[in-house]
């Protein structure tokens, strides 16, 4: 039977999603998990990768398990499984031909910063902080200018994807409120694409950073996705300030 | 110069408020790193213990620092000087007369279920797990009944207070809603008085969340606080749901 899987996980004590040796990763704990529900190893397919330390609020993976299980036992097993900083959110029965990569048509990541003078304790694993006011206006009005379908080599790692480079980014929006849990002013990057390259949206959100610092304007971010050019983007954001929000299928 | 300070923690990883030797608590860390900006012993006066695993997002406390200091240049000393679990958001020169708990007027609590299946990785520090629906309505109405000025007995740890055990509770509000950040169904209690003994607020929270379970009714609690009889009441809630929301003064 092939199931969806509804994921979340606080990245902080994760390296990433992606199975490495004996490093405690996400996908590594899943298999870990499911191999033995299954008693045979079992292959789990994610939407895509997540960074050390990023978070999931609604990653996604498909696996195909032997044995018959019920959804809901699958995930109680899995849960009574793994640590709590990772959990089954939801589990469901997928068609034969639901592949968590492959049949994903958007994704969508939350970039975090707490914008006051102090940090609160309570955002400390999950936000990143700027103690300079920044500037909104400007911050949105730039937003504007990463959408649609771009070859995004300047925003992304040097030895990325064997895919290709061309996305589309279909939402980038940029607001701020305070907020009620901290009682902090925060601001918030949100950008959904069909698909972001390794470091894209860190990248993103530490150039739309730099717009509202005042440290680079629209004309400098044009130039960089024409030309390609790395060193014209803004630097990498910090890996745990950010959270991937949800993935869409059909 | 005596200072009224606005104070955040993450309660995770301190023995609660109160000094005690060698542990790591909130009072002992401020009194540590307060005393080598002075350089004289400084008293840390709070509004009021918090226990171990309680959180703070607006505790107070007042201190008399002799050297001459701006406001803004405690507040970073102080937070260059102590882990980042633990913050000063604020500090404000304060009449010679204030004093943290003396001037007190009321104290807000709140107390975070998360009311799903799964827990949310994201609350797992901040909040109580109930898997099964909780009656909020029957919380609701039940709240009522702790309104208004009662000996707390029945709601107190049995060594507690030596300023007599009756306090004025003004608000008790049950409200349930969709956490945005988790997606996770939540029920918070939030309760304000002009003081609580101790394991109050958590005494009250699990005798509501029995409620909820449908285990006590109105009757019971009535009882419980009419007789002072702690084995009606219900089981005390754990620490890390709790958090001290803010102090009120003149």
């Amino acid at each position: 039977m092939n199931f969806k899987l509804t994921i979340q996980y606080d990245g902080t004590d994760f390296h990433g999603w992606q199975r490495q040796g004996e490093l405690r990763t996400v996908q590594g704990e899943l298999t870990r998990a499911l191999t033995l529900i299954d008693g045979l190893e079992v292959i789990v397919h994610g939407s895509g990768r997540t960074d050390a330390g990023v978070h999931a609020q609604g990653q996604v993976a498909s696996v195909r398990v032997e044995r018959n299980i019920t959804p809901e036992k699958l995930r109680a097993a899995i849960n009574g499984n793994v640590a709590k900083d990772l959990r089954i959110m939801q589990a469901q029965i997928a068609s034969d031909d639901f592949h968590a990569r492959h049949s994903a048509l958007e994704k969508t990541y939350l970039y975090r910063v707490v914008n006051g003078p102090v940090m609160s304790p309570f955002w400390l694993r999950y936000a990143h902080h700027e103690a300079r006011q920044l500037d909104l206006e400007g911050m949105t009005s730039c937003a504007a200018v990463f959408l649609g379908t771009h070859d995004w080599t300047a925003f992304s790692a040097a030895q990325s994807d064997t895919e290709g480079r061309t996305r589309t980014i279909n939402h980038l929006e940029v607001s701020g409120r305070t907020d009620e849990r901290s009682g902090e002013p925060m601001v918030e990057i949100k950008a959904s694409a069909d698909g972001f390259l390794r470091y894209m949206v860190r990248s993103i959100a530490g150039t739309l950073l730099a717009v509202g610092r005042g440290e680079i304007d629209e004309q400098h971010i044009k130039r960089a996705i024409e030309q390609g050019d790395r060193s014209l983007a803004g630097a990498t954001a910090p890996a745990y300030g950010l959270t991937l929000l949800s993935v869409r299928y059909e």
